[in-house]
């Protein structure tokens, strides 16, 4: 299997270019009989979509989803679903200027070793665009997990730049450009990201992203931990650099006593761990959270070399995020939504006829 | 493919409990021809080995490995590489007092949630002593890429607790205990390590890893980059919680003009990203941390429930680690080598004839 | 991975059902640099078209592809290519009437007991429509295996029912309807074909492909083997009911000192084998045999059940072939250059700094 | 993944050769709580061991198989399990004649090719010795199946050479050393095997195997269909050069009003198709055959050349069956056993929850 697939019992193979025609995925393994209609998935591409908000890209794209297979009558067959996104506003000119040189941060560099050659219209297969092709193939997991077992996933801005954002209203999150869950940090973000514009600067960002009422015993060991398959899914997001589970970095700093989460037939004490015990779903919620470095593309002159080896300068002045992570919120949750759903699958592969004994505290 | 198989070209499976007779490891699509020896192995099992210091378990293991297959005549073949490496300080009685009764922090819970039932014997199948088959393949790999390409991985201990931990001699990270760059601090961890066995407790760690003279294009979009792929193989250790590349949770607060890596005709002026760009590797070191949170076996009592879902108590006190990342940076050497090989292998079998025109400014 | 996608380095994924809006491929692992326009995809799609002669099915579609993402400035550049043919002609009302019975041969009733529900317009996902997808995927590796490795492949019609058809001229094999390689038995094949549609029936065939100047060293053992995917890829093909490798099912009767093909300097002295042994390629011709169950849509009217169990009578007739094996020679040269492009990638990944001491004896 | 391993949910890896240490297999993805010992696998390793009767290789191995992880108290805990066997009768010494020259008809010259050396011992990796893994892992699928679904799996020899061998009492196949279902040829057989040992020559063969009470909707469109993967595993035994399902290649002379299975609410009225439809079961017996080449090993000498190219003569004394196909029984046997347990558990993955409302005329 080659680098474009993710999961395997349901896999998702996406394919597509910021300024190609089109670009789509297909999803391979649905289970059979869900009701799926072009709208389910319409829904949740609005919320990584361009050109809607003055603190993001203004690359217009409707973002339109045709099914092209996998659907009958109103609901998923069993075989192979093809989704296909045209790309409307490709301005594939707008990067002749950058053809011969590397800007720094992004991958034209690396690509340029790896393939000999590369697409560098927008960053080709490394842009974020890309990542419509992804969203949408989560929004039939997102469906399927919260219809058949109430599991459902939502993410906002933990963090930007200097300021920490607390998750005061979920729902809030989904109400402002900025995914933010502090409706009063609002107007702080606004004026940053407004002073970055005119710094011709970007910044870094974090996301965190919570599943509820997720089935414990999610998760392979030796390898194919549910937190590996996280933190495999989540460092593959353009721009992630780091990635966490529960309380994350801070355990380096904790000791046992506090750390660990004690069972009670309540439910667990704490959730220090982020819902995984040897990588394995505990039922407690799932929390991640990632890390985003500052969007690469900024209109401030860096140093860099052209494709021969020379010394150049590339300043960007195409129409970009100043903070990648803004719009970061729903692509974390559809690569959540995607290991969860590959999880469950595999889950029932081998343990479909298990009856545990034991009472589920979670529940 | 299942979860006890890591690697698509360079492929590692792995079996064996804690209390079981043996551990093993099936090393797949190793190329033929390289000189390899049991001794080649055993250099790199003797630094994760237990029982050679007060400071971490006390569990005697001689790990002494077996080459099984794919080895003839002191060279590889190219087939299956068999490699046993038996139990000989079990003690599964040790356990009885655990049977019945979940562990907080432990896979306990989750485990019996997901197969119904579970070999408690000091974690079975989640344990840390697994690892010496993880290490044992991975010594396979550092010696191919040493060899065929110069490639180097060396990791130390960066933080413990409240301590963080400069990499002042890496080689001094090999000569104490606690794998620590920075000899001046180890009569600290000394004293850390005895206050914690005197308190019950235990403390969480951080290891960093960097692998030098890295070959540029390693990775493979959309998600098989090289960061995912590290992210998932460390993310998948014992206890690991956190993973970063390059300046990690660092990111969020910076500032594109901070983070970019600029480039000139003589190298990249900096190394924030931590040596990939668009997940595909730029030939700059690569540097990875990974934290490990505190051991979950300690002595000091702890609230849980018993199979029956009852309330219970449980302390813990085998012979564990006060600090597991103390004696987890040859694990994470060993993850990081092979998730390389596994893309040296795979880059050669998509781009083995690609020469790019562009000057590597790394070398 | 899930059934829809083939190969490991190679890899293509299909999608797209007889009467949707649209059949797909995504082509993954392709090496950068390779020349690809639509019209050489568009060359190798011609042979297997419907609607083109009165002896195959009068399904009107002009197969026209469109390559929406991994090609730039006319290169491939290593990320996924998209291939997309719209279905023009189909027409999903003309299967109202089995809607609610389930044909004899076809996969109605095992789709139905899957997944609890099917697409039966013209047999959905299981229809030989969709392997436009695959010629088309199949079409860039060929190009690749012929400009890189001046490696062939053809097949021809080796039996009709009860004609057994020798390949007297390879070349005759691409002029003719019934891609029958003996120039002179092709109005025999004429009235065969005339006689089945008035009697209302249909006709097996046997198909023949070789691959000429395949390196030697190509299949991985234990199960990997060259042989073991070329069965698996051709028994996936519609109606196909054996595969054989050289002299096939004959070996059964054969003799060792009849069988073995002994090697001279000068190559080997005769092709029993077929090519592989044991399953790895030897750099002889390999020589496949793939035969096909006669088509299972008829009109002579055949016993049935309906949907709720009953007993019930069904005659096709739709727009079918009399005998599918006429038009499966291009998919089976297609299959045959998936596994060989894909072997070709897996074998550098693992072997690229091979060097054999032994000469081969089949340059 | 790399070539040792099948299986994509019941994952099997198998290591070792002919003349090494040890061989072993683990089996990663087995359901928890199957009751499970080493007595049940040893009885699966009996009839396909040699040095058991004059008429096959007089190489005495006990076959002793011990289960290393994944068992726990008597049954299966969900984790890998590592199953070792002893090589107790290797001879590696017997094989310094062939050392340098390629014997017609096995692996040698194809593994020299591709990987530059060679385990040269009997084969190495490529010797049917190797079965022994593959039949102790599908001794585990066996168990499974029939204790969970009534699903057995028997085969039995159809042909060897000139003889076509009728399945007249099933039972008897397993109480003769040819697998012979037709007790009264057993004579004939006898007296082939003492021809062949005083001619120095060998013989081909064919075997058949049936699997009754296989549940319907087993198998994965568009190319993982139950029959392809059958035909790859059984393509990848030693010798096999054709695999047939059903009426196999006999279906390229049949009509469409023969072949195809009709449907009575009693049941299919034929099973021609050997029980699949679409490449997915319909709930009849499956029916395979698998056609083996006569054995290379022959004592009647033969051309070859040495390593250098030279033009040698090579003949082979070792302990070698006059007719590989009597002992594939077996090995066919766990061939089916291991696909099917595959295809059940990723079945359940995607459709667990399927109701299919039409009744399964097979029960």
């Amino acid at each position: 299997m080659s680098g474009n697939t993710i999961g395997r019992s349901f896999c998702v193979t996406t394919f597509g270019e910021s300024h190609g025609p089109a670009i789509g995925a297909v999803v391979d393994g649905c289970p059979p009989g869900l009701e799926l209609a072009e709208s389910d998935i319409q829904a949740d591409l609005e919320p990584r979509r361009t050109g809607t908000s003055q603190f993001t890209s203004q690359r217009q794209e409707p973002d339109e989803v045709r099914i092209l297979s996998g659907v009958f009558e109103g609901r998923t067959t069993g075989t192979a679903i093809g989704l296909l996104v045209d790309n409307v506003d490709a301005r594939g000119r707008d990067y002749e200027k950058i053809k011969d040189r590397f800007r720094p941060g992004h991958a034209d560099y690396a690509y340029q070793q790896k393939y000999g050659l590369r697409d560098y219209r927008g960053g080709g297969r490394a842009s974020a665009r890309i990542t419509v092709a992804t969203v949408a193939a989560a929004a039939i997991a997102r469906k399927w997990l919260r219809e058949r077992l109430g599991l459902t996933v939502a993410g906002y801005l933990s963090q930007v730049g200097p300021y920490r954002l607390a998750c005061v209203d979920s729902a809030a999150a989904r109400s402002n450009p900025f995914h933010c869950a502090d409706p009063e940090k609002v107007p702080l973000l606004e004026s940053l990201i407004r002073d970055l514009r005119r710094d011709g600067d970007s910044v870094g960002a974090r996301v965190t992203v919570t599943a509820t009422r997720v089935p414990p015993g999610l998760g392979e060991p030796m390898f194919d931990r549910l937190d590996a398959d996280i933190a495999f899914a989540m460092m593959g997001i353009n721009a992630a650099k780091a990635v966490e589970i529960g309380d994350g970095v801070a355990v380096a700093g904790q000791r046992g006593t506090e750390h660990r989460d004690e069972l009670t037939p309540q439910g667990f004490a704490s959730n220090h761990g982020g819902g995984t015990l040897g990588g394995i779903t505990s039922g407690q919620d799932l929390v991640v959270h990632v890390s985003f470095k500052p969007t690469s593309s900024i209109p401030t002159p860096g140093r860099t070399i052209d494709v021969s080896g020379q010394s150049a300068e590339v300043a960007t002045t195409g129409r970009h995020d100043p903070c990648v992570g803004l719009r970061a919120v729903p692509i974390v949750e559809a690569m959540l939504l995607l290991v969860l759903m590959d999880h469950v699958l595999r889950h029932r592969a081998q343990c479909a006829d298990v009856a545990s004994a034991t009472p589920d505290i979670t529940r």
